[in-house]
């Protein structure tokens, strides 16, 4: 038997901005943790062996191969190797639906797993159904809505151990857009927080999301002439992009448990934000929900 | 008297990221046109008067000074000299509350009109302003709405000469940031069109705005599984967006005299999207209608 610093197999979360690994040992405990900037969006079909290589150099094995597990979106079209859709309805997919990676060196052995499609409304996931997979191993019977908070924010009901069907907002990339490359920029701060005003927005906008995209220019004309704090104006811009998203999400949230699974501050905004409408939400950390949802899809092939 | 080719006055329009400028004789005629791409955006307070000097060169007096009548963001904090507001309800502003700027060189006579401001809500305009002063030129007795397309659309109501409030929305700008800058670039094309599934998206934006960020995501999940035709994406995504601007200005437009002030495609499809409402707007150029607004604030003092 290996000791137990030997790596047994490799937990991978590989999204668009960011590579994270667990090193895993036999008894499938943490041996070290790992994490590189080069995301999906920096790389090419022929950069992720190497890059997977150079991460994991200490931790080869003499002989025999390495069981890589692989989460996000390495396996989308613009990843590694596209890993295709699982339909919903549908258990969160495992490492028995992993799609096998060819790689040059023989010591690795590299699965990536599918995403989740829902066909009407159209809709995708990636590495959200893994968080999903997770969150259901620590409550096997949680029955309800899991919102994953995000670039991509998603609403996901979850039912009897399945996925039943899920929504997909752009809340946190307009944010991104807005408060970094739109005439927004010159009236918001990257720092600082105005609680009140985050509230006030998002009611604003639960109450009449039609008057979004003139609540924006607001936030600049306020600046101009009443010098809106930028930390306010911040906080309003997410109120406003929160409380669109939950007015439209509202068949999700309403009268389910919730259970927020996300991390750092927009997840806290999610969650007073739901406190807001009544609801008490669950709350779990993303990073720990996606290594349980790999630690899950792994044993599901013992 | 100087000959109809000697240049008696210079009409300029100078926004965020372009400069045009009509050379006028003394019957009020043009006699050039000329235009630079150095916007307000490009450019610091000591690049103004060089870069007018270059462009003006051959029209500049041999003695005396040159009247040069600027509307637009040159007046604004981050342009030329800040031309302060004239706040609702208001005339638009004429030369006789132009700011006048000092310059090295002194055959210029440089005058930046003010922009318009509203207090409550906030918001403000710069150019549109002078543009309205060039439609209320041509249509005297006009009382009803002006609507604005653009980067920040304007909904102006005009009443007995005077601005008497407006309303502005960020359409423009998060069309280029979505179809330029975000996921949804994947899916778009710049080119082509969609005539039916603009006004779908359009309808259905209006009818349920809260669904707008999820729909946009819907793009991208389309185009992924359902292999959605770039131009149908980038028809849906402008539908979207008018939609929420159509739903939110409602109390500007219906039942009212409407009139689209703009020029290209954006103008046509607001015009497409009124008359869907069972509007039916007029229409004037936006440059045409700029000359005639920097004529009329030029006449005021006569």
């Amino acid at each position: 038997m290996r000791g137990a610093m030997t790596a047994n197999w490799i937990a991978t979360d590989w999204g668009t901005s960011r590579l994270r690994v667990w090193v895993m040992d036999a008894r499938d405990q943490v041996i070290a943790e790992l994490s590189s900037a080069r995301g999906v969006n920096l790389l090419g079909p022929a950069d992720y062996e190497p890059t997977l290589l150079d991460l994991l150099e200490r931790h080869l094995p003499r002989r025999g191969k390495l069981p890589v597990l692989i989460c996000g979106m390495a396996g989308s079209r613009q990843g590694w190797v596209q890993a295709p859709y699982v339909s919903v309805p549908c258990a969160p997919p495992d490492v028995r639906q992993a799609m096998a990676v060819e790689t040059e060196d023989k010591r690795l052995d590299v699965r990536i797993l599918p995403g989740v499609s829902q066909s009407d409304p159209a809709d995708v996931m990636r590495g959200e159904e893994t968080r999903i997979a997770g969150f259901m191993a620590a409550h096997p019977n949680f029955d309800g809505v899991v919102c994953l908070p995000g670039t991509h924010t998603k609403w996901v009901q979850v039912s009897a151990g399945e996925i039943v069907s899920f929504r997909t907002a752009m809340t946190g990339e307009l944010f991104a857009l807005l408060s970094d490359r739109s005439i927004l920029r010159h009236s918001l701060t990257d720092k600082g927080w105005d609680e009140p005003a985050f509230v006030a927005a998002l009611q604003d906008a639960m109450g009449a999301p039609q008057h979004l995209t003139a609540r924006l220019f607001g936030l600049r004309a306020e600046s101009l002439l009443e010098n809106l704090p930028p930390r306010a104006a911040r906080a309003r811009l997410s109120g406003l992009l929160i409380g669109v998203d939950l007015a439209g999400a509202k068949g999700y949230w309403l009268g389910q448990n919730v259970a927020v699974v996300g991390s750092g501050g927009l997840a806290g905004h999610y969650v007073r934000a739901l406190t807001e409408q009544g609801v008490a939400p669950l709350r779990a950390d993303a990073a720990d929900m996606t290594l349980a949802g790999l630690r899950a899809a792994r044993k599901a092939a013992a």
